[in-house]
Formats: C-alpha cells, structure tokens, sequence
C-alpha cells in the first residue's frame, strides 16, 4: 500500500487482501492493543511499524543456513528475507564438494564446513538457524545449532525434530502444502459432482 | 511405524508425535469416520491408507513446476513429493539460458520453454502447478495453468494471487515462517525475562 502512496486502510480492506472478514482483522489486531484512529482507519506505516514491532522484526536478525543442497541455495538466493531483516549470514555443509563454493547474493559468501557451526553462531550473533540437510542428520544439526546458542529453528528436513521448549521450531514440510492442495481439489471436484 | 514394525498405535502416541492432544486427534479423525478398533486402537496400515484416501494421494498427481530458478531446481530434485504420490512431470521457464537444461533426478528431463504449458498439461494430464517465478509474473502464469486445466496451485512467489473459487490454491511464504519464529523468539525471551 505505501509503495502505491496509500496512507490509510481499513479492516475491510486488510480482511479482503488477507482472505479474513473485518470482524477477525479487529479481533486480531485488538489483542496486540488499540491500532485504528476513529474517522481515519489504520495509518499504514503506523500499522507496518506496530506489527513489525510485534513480531519482532522491526530489527536483523542474523540466520545461517545448515545444508549447501538445491534448496540451501535457493534459501541463500532468496532476496526476500533480508528485505524482511533477516540477514543469511552463512551456509554450512559438510561435504567437501560444496565447502568453498560461492553461494548466495552476497559476493565473497562461500559454503563453510559444519564444524564452523559454534564459531559463526559466536561470531554473527546468530539467533536462527534453517535445516536444510538430510532427514537422518537433522537432529544432531538442529542439537548443534541449541549448543551453539541458536534460539530458533526452522526446519526443511521431513524429520520431526526432538527440542527443548526454550528453542523455537517452525517446519515447512513441502509434501505437506501438495497433500493440502491434493485434498482442496478433491473436495472442490466432489462438489461439482454433487452438484450435477 | 510401519518402517519400525509396529502395527498398530493410539490417539495418545499419534498426538504426542504429532504435537495435539489425544482428544484432538479423536476429534479429527471422527469428523471422517469411525477409524479405532476397540482394545487395539489403530491399526497403522489401516489409518495411512484411510488417511490417504480422504487426501486423495492414494493415486498419483502429475505436477508441473514454473520457474526453473534455484527454488524450481530444488523442488524437481526433491524426492519426498515423488514417494507421497505427486510426480513432478515438467519444469518450464521463459529464460533462454535455463530452457533445455538438464532438471531434476529423473534422467534425461530438460527444462521446457514457458510456452509449453498447455501441451504439457493436456499431455501428462497435470492437475497442480507450482509457482516459483519472480513475484511480478506470478499472476499471467497461474492463469495461464488455469486455462489450461490445472485444478490446483501451489505459489511460493510472494504475491498475492487471484483465482476463481473453483481453482485450490496454497501459498508458501518463506519470510512469514522466519517472521513467526522471530515471534517466537521474542516470545521466549519476554517470558525469560518476567521470571526473573
């Protein structure tokens, strides 16, 4: 909206562009305190301001990646997350093919071993950390990354991770989203039938 | 389970596994059906079968993927779609450069040019797209995979798109995960914070 010169919204408009009626826009943003101005709506950047704040990133926060393979690449080429405030400081593997190779955007970033793992966290002040690595050796990675100090995990690797509650854990299983959709064009055809 | 031998398994052991609530999982389950059998609880062949049945990925989902970027490469070469029944059959992309590229782990699968997409469908009978091109080209794609029959999309460009009703769509948003963790990280450390 700012970068079409929008200057205020309502929650008719958020619960459209978002896929919520109003009546949720409020009660969801009511809970984080009071937003709109009476008469005016949301002001936008007020709006983006008060949510980044809420979840946390109205500041960087530094990431590295663990697992150099297609889509440890693709996440280090993703421009999206810096412009969000997440900074990828560094990707990790241990195979010896990938050590060394040039990833990402940043020039000058190459692929580290994973033993540098404790050092990089130190260093960068690292607070999360992507599992992009096989299955079998998600958890001892995902324990490696809790030793080091990491704070918050997510994790691509279709392996249910075992963690302490202070460490938080999103997964993104990609068959997962397949299964859904699968389930949402079933449902959508047995309608149509039923229909006839 | 059945990969370590066990037959049969409970609503407690499956919640625990899965992060619910035994009476969660009861409750899930009952909105399909009559599923446990008494004094056994769930017999784990039984239940996946079932559970694939009302997902529909008790057959095979030809797919096709647009953008063959680093996210594109990383999804034709990931295995775990194949062994849940979604067979990725294409992956097409307008660059001169990447078209007729090698793809993906089946041997001999070459990235096609963009405007191969009605043939494809029609060819390998596609029923789901994923989207991994640039954000500004995610809507004339997804329309072009509606008109030419598609029935669901799978979108990971960050952009909103805008479908009819009778078209399933799911979105992946990459920087909204790392935006929840930061949450939950803040979370954390606020409630580490008040104890003390």
């Amino acid at each position: 909206m700012l970068r079409r010169d929008r200057q205020t919204t309502s929650s008719k408009e958020l619960g459209e562009t978002l896929g919520y009626t109003d009546a949720q826009v409020r009660k969801d943003l009511a809970y984080f305190g009071q937003f709109g101005h009476p008469g005016i709506g949301y002001r936008v950047d007020e709006l983006i301001a008060r949510v980044r704040c809420i979840l946390g990133t109205d500041r960087t926060w530094n990431v590295l990646i663990a697992g150099a393979g297609n889509l440890g690449q693709a996440l280090a080429s993703y421009r999206g997350f810096a412009r969000k405030g997440f900074q990828i400081v560094a990707v990790l593997d241990n195979d010896p093919a990938r050590i060394g190779q040039p990833i990402g955007f940043v020039p000058g970033m190459k692929v580290l071993p994973m033993d540098r793992l404790p050092q990089v966290v130190a260093e960068h002040h690292v607070q999360i950390g992507i599992i992009t690595v096989p299955a079998e050796v998600a958890q001892p990675v995902a324990d490696a990354m809790v030793k080091a100090g990491i704070h918050g995990i997510l994790n691509f690797a279709p392996a249910a991770l075992s963690l302490q509650d202070d460490t938080a854990v999103a997964s993104v299983s990609l068959a997962v989203h397949l299964e859904q959709l699968a389930f949402g064009i079933k449902a959508r055809q047995e309608t149509a039938q039923e229909a006839q």
